[in-house]
């Protein structure tokens, strides 16, 4: 029972609830991971993370790669115990920040060139040491490196990148080797066309991979799109593998996925909002940079059990969002993570009680209301 | 027992060991009070603040009275409530912040009139105003509104400003009235004047304070300069009361004021310092920005009880610091302030034992070598 297996409990239509275990404990699915860019998950204590109902967190190889670097982590025990995180931990390939944050890539055949957004040094990020990075971290679910094209890119663009990304795919499940205990998981791209999804499903489940992501979504695209993409996808990809939708979401994104089939989501969003004075209910969003919270005595969230809605009004809350102190970002971001796990925790009990498609429609009737948040 | 009283347990030549009773909780005597300016100590939790072993914080008039405003607090339930902190609150009484951060000031008799930095609004703050704000606040232990001339200023301009404060001082202790379970504290001021120190003690036993504090020190004057107004003016307090070096200092200032009869001190050294990379330890301090920490596994120090030594590595300190991570904020935050704690119960242990000339000459031994801090 130590080795990586996905084990599934319950469905309800296309949406399921499952564990996955890991010899660094047991991830419940659907789940949710915090994301920890740069081995921190930004303004918590690992404690805190895991008091919030986290199973695991997502770390991301650019950052690392470029500070400390791997072999530095390599050297300092691996990634958990860097970071003080004993559970979990999923790194990315660093293929979508290169991408999107470093200066001057080139991408060739063998991998993509750049330069640090840091310091400008350069970096070479090939399927090879893209595997060889996480397996320096430590990393118990390990992602192929793909080709990330950009929202704009038209139908032949994304299919000569996406033949690209397969064939990386095959050199990153080369690279991995055998990690008794580690995941290698593909990565599905194909922007939103249901034939090239398709096509790369079938690339990657002739490679074989424990897991199975899908790319490319939420980079632009409405949410609709989004859904009719997963609707076309997920029934093609084996039911014993645990899916996972890279960079989801709003609440109403993650309900909607777990409707058609995800098991697995990481985001910014709940982290990110919590820096900046948002914070998400269970009636919606609430910016609490908002005059109208000035004299609330009342908490965030009556039902929510994190320390911003057990001990602080949302007068408070305003107070110091407004007078920028470090502890807004601390309390809005462990009650945002509480939010997202409590929110992972009922998608769970809906599956397993056969309500997914009523408590989706709730979480749908609460966000899709206001796309960018009360402001 | 449950008026405001001060307890004295132990004397070390002039030093002292007591206790300080209130109706929300015993101080520990020497104190050392971490400094919550706008109804939070930076980076960090009430609870965490708690578990550093802090008895009492302090919150300044000054910065709240603009905002969220006393009034408003007030309506909120008091300080208590609001910052979620149930154990003693100080207040200072806005004068030093007044002089030191306001703009376009003008002193009068009556008080002194100002603009806040925040927003440029036009705001007056007077001895009975002072103490009017404290009230509403709900502030365990008052402050007295006094003037805080420059370090710059000569003898006769000290003298003039401290007998308006004297006046002050007087009608801030009727201002303050009677309020059973809270506290009112005079501030000697008089520079380094011997002379002046001792006419602004004898004014202020006349008028009779719960407690006395020591302002205008920790200005710029060297410590040597401090030492001998400490030692030419604690003689003439009353022993039954607590004394209070307010915006002191470095471990080796504390020890020394300690040694020299004090009981209770503010400083924001150990929180801004622990937003800037700075550590205090148990041999001196550290900077952990330096790349000599980059790859050390080892604690910043294997003797403290406080989450960035127990659970994280030099080197991941260093790294969250050169990545401008939150966490190092807090981590570093409550590192210092665990310091800061321990420091003052290793004081009260020693007072206790008849050590503490041996022990602050240690603390004299392991900062006073490094004035500016390592770099």
């Amino acid at each position: 029972m130590s080795a990586f297996h996905f084990q599934l409990h319950a469905s309800d239509g296309a949406a399921r609830n499952g564990t996955i275990h890991t010899p660094r404990g047991e991830i419940r699915t659907p789940a949710f991971m915090p994301v920890g860019t740069a081995a921190t998950v930004k303004a918590m204590l690992p404690q805190s993370v895991r008091e919030t109902g986290a199973d695991i967190v997502l770390a991301n190889t650019y950052h690392l790669m470029l500070r400390p670097s791997a072999e530095r982590i390599a050297r300092l025990g691996g990634l958990h115990r860097f970071m003080g995180w004993e559970r979990p931990i999923l790194t990315d390939s660093g293929g979508f920040q290169v991408m999107s944050l470093s200066k001057l890539r080139k991408i060739t055949e063998d991998g993509v060139r750049f330069r640090s957004h840091i310091d400008g040094s350069e970096h070479f990020l090939s399927p090879e040491r893209a595997m060889e990075i996480q397996r320096l971290l430590g990393s118990d679910i390990q992602m192929v490196l793909d080709e990330c094209p950009p929202f704009s890119a038209g139908e032949s663009e994304i299919e000569s990148s996406l033949e690209l990304s397969m064939r990386w795919a095959k050199r990153s499940k080369a690279a991995f080797g055998a990690q008794p205990g580690h995941a290698c998981f593909g990565i599905v791209q194909g922007g939103t066309f249901a034939t090239l999804r398709r096509r790369s499903v079938d690339a990657l489940v002739e490679i074989g991979f424990d897991g199975y992501a899908l790319g490319g979504l939420a980079v632009g695209e409405a949410q609709v799109v989004m859904f009719d993409t997963l609707d076309a996808t997920l029934p093609h990809l084996p039911t014993d593998r645990p899916r996972y939708l890279m960079g989801v979401g709003k609440p109403d994104d993650i309900a909607g996925a777990v409707l058609r089939g995800i098991d697995m989501f990481d985001c910014v969003l709940p982290t990110r909002s919590g820096r900046s004075a948002q914070a998400f209910t269970r009636e919606g969003p609430l910016n609490l940079r908002n005059a109208r919270h000035a004299e609330d005595p009342a908490p965030l969230d009556a039902a929510c059990r994190c320390p911003a809605c057990r001990d602080f009004s949302r007068a408070y809350l305003h107070h110091v969002v407004k007078a920028d102190e470090i502890i807004a970002s601390m309390l809005l971001t462990w009650h945002n993570l509480t939010y997202y796990q409590d929110l992972m925790a009922g998608l769970r009990a809906a599956v397993a009680a056969g309500e997914i498609a009523a408590f989706a429609a709730w979480i749908q009737n609460a966000y899709a209301r206001d796309e960018a948040g009360e402001t």
